[in-house]
């Protein structure tokens, strides 16, 4: 189980390399939450999501002989750019497997940084059972998206920042997918107050996390129909579960319409963009499905990679 | 004429009251431009755009019997709303004379910030006859939108920012309607580093300040037809101008097309939200108008505030 020393090491290890990402207030979105709301922006960490600071922590402590048989990862989203970045800058192989219907500009981002791209079909083939062959045959080293102790720490990371800058908070609010960046939130946020209330948000289509708090045991799902793709888990990790039932104040759920309003705000106010799944912490704030009312409030924007036509489509 | 102890006055007067806005760094950007690109973000400023500088700034030197008597201006755009809301934060009445075609998001925000709005008709009156009957009837101060020593030197206060936090530059950008911004910051730049090559960018449609400053006159043409609204003036401000011509290095020219292709590369790489008018800095170093090379360029992002579905169609 990871803990709040593995967050602080993990900052140590990111420092100078993953951004500081700054934060934002807002006196329109204070207003509508009827709260004292922290924006910490993801969007504007390195390949545009927190996804970069596990991967980077993961692979920054990889033993020589490791580093030299490179990495693997199976994703359609940001981890594979999290893992294929940071992979370049350690100067690690990477393979990254996706499907052969990700969208043009993740695949070519993907390959920008350096990583070789393997594609599958979606409705035939197991991205693991590849994944797991190309690591097999290589002695490569799997990189998972969320359920690793270090991705977990690494994830923390910015909750760590949002309260070393602006702390304290009485409550933090994360999107929650596989637990990844909820459970590194707590550790952070209970490190340094155990008096924060955590919460996670997860679309409404597909609420795992907080139907597995409520029966003691992890559910599986099916995959969620959302716009927030980052988000359409089926089951949260096992050692991001056992994080969040020490640690989670509750898991709320928002639907997409509360998403798009929420990045509509996020547009019109801020002159920030999000993707949908970066929005859900401010849209669950924003639309009262967790208790704020004269509070401070620390809500993490967890990314921005979101395709400009699709961008459009939601915001017109 | 305003000078460097100028700015210096209102950087002190706005100090804590304007946001100090963020500076960006993109590798991307860097790449495409061959040149070190430090982006200033003023659509993070209050009311979305560097226009609260100078309005503030004017605002906040008048005697206490013009601030009873209140302020007018004419604006469909940003200096309406800066104007606004520097009166609301000094208690000062504000009237703001609006074309009846406004969009209804500028007119609900200058309405928001607590200033009454007198609606005209575009075709049929001209506004400025309109606001100067106001101020003789109320014995109100006209606040105009660029040519004023105290709005040229609130509007450089952003580059002066840029100095301090992230200089030295070998080329400042700015984009050019009236001149007030690139007036500023020209004098802002010189005041620490005479050394600065300081360009402004407006609108191929309308090259008004690029010819004047050709002729060594000011030179009055057709309102520009151009999708960058803020930058649609005809001719530049007698100060402003006169600043120009001692300060500035060259006018370059961009096309909306390019505007429009600068959004799309902030909203993308960098997930910030420009307005047409605010993208035209950086436009100008991406499409090699401006000799940028091997060098430090400083570019003002000027503003952000583009109705959320036009923006979308400017996307799609």
């Amino acid at each position: 189980m990871p803990d709040f020393d593995d967050v602080r090491a993990a900052a140590a290890r990111i420092a100078g390399i993953a951004h500081r990402t700054p934060l934002v207030r807002s006196r329109t979105i204070d207003e509508r939450a009827g709260a004292s709301v922290t924006l910490k922006c993801e969007q504007f960490q390195r390949m545009g999501a927190f996804k970069f600071r596990g991967a980077y922590n993961c692979l920054a402590q990889l033993s020589p002989a490791e580093r030299g048989a490179g990495v693997v990862a199976y994703s359609s989203g940001n981890h594979a750019q999290g893992v294929a970045l940071a992979a370049q800058l350690l100067e690690i192989p990477a393979t990254i497997v996706m499907p052969r219907d990700a969208p043009a500009s993740k695949l070519a981002a993907t390959r920008g940084y350096g990583a070789e791209v393997v594609l599958y079909e979606r409705s035939e083939e197991n991205r693991a059972v590849i994944a797991q062959g190309i690591a097999q045959e290589r002695g490569a080293t799997i990189v998972p998206p969320y359920d690793d102790e270090r991705i977990v720490a690494g994830a923390g990371t910015a909750v760590l920042e949002m309260f070393e800058d602006a702390g304290p908070f009485d409550v933090v609010v994360a999107p929650v997918g596989g637990g990844g960046l909820l459970s590194g939130s707590a550790l952070a946020a209970h490190g340094i107050d155990a008096r924060t209330a955590v919460w996670g948000v997860e679309p409404e289509a597909g609420n795992d996390v907080q139907q597995s708090l409520a029966r003691g045991e992890r559910v599986v799902i099916d995959v969620p129909d959302t716009i927030a793709d980052g988000l359409q888990t089926q089951s949260p990790g096992e050692i991001t579960f056992g994080v969040l039932r020490a640690h989670a104040a509750g898991i709320a759920t928002v639907t997409d319409d509360e998403l798009v309003a929420t990045m509509r705000v996020l547009f019109e106010r801020c002159k920030l963009v999000v993707e949908p799944s970066g929005a859900a912490a401010l849209a669950a704030v924003l639309h009262e499905k967790i208790p704020v009312r004269g509070k401070r409030v620390g809500v993490v924007l967890s990314g921005g990679n979101v395709d400009r036509v699709r961008y459009a489509a939601l915001m017109a």
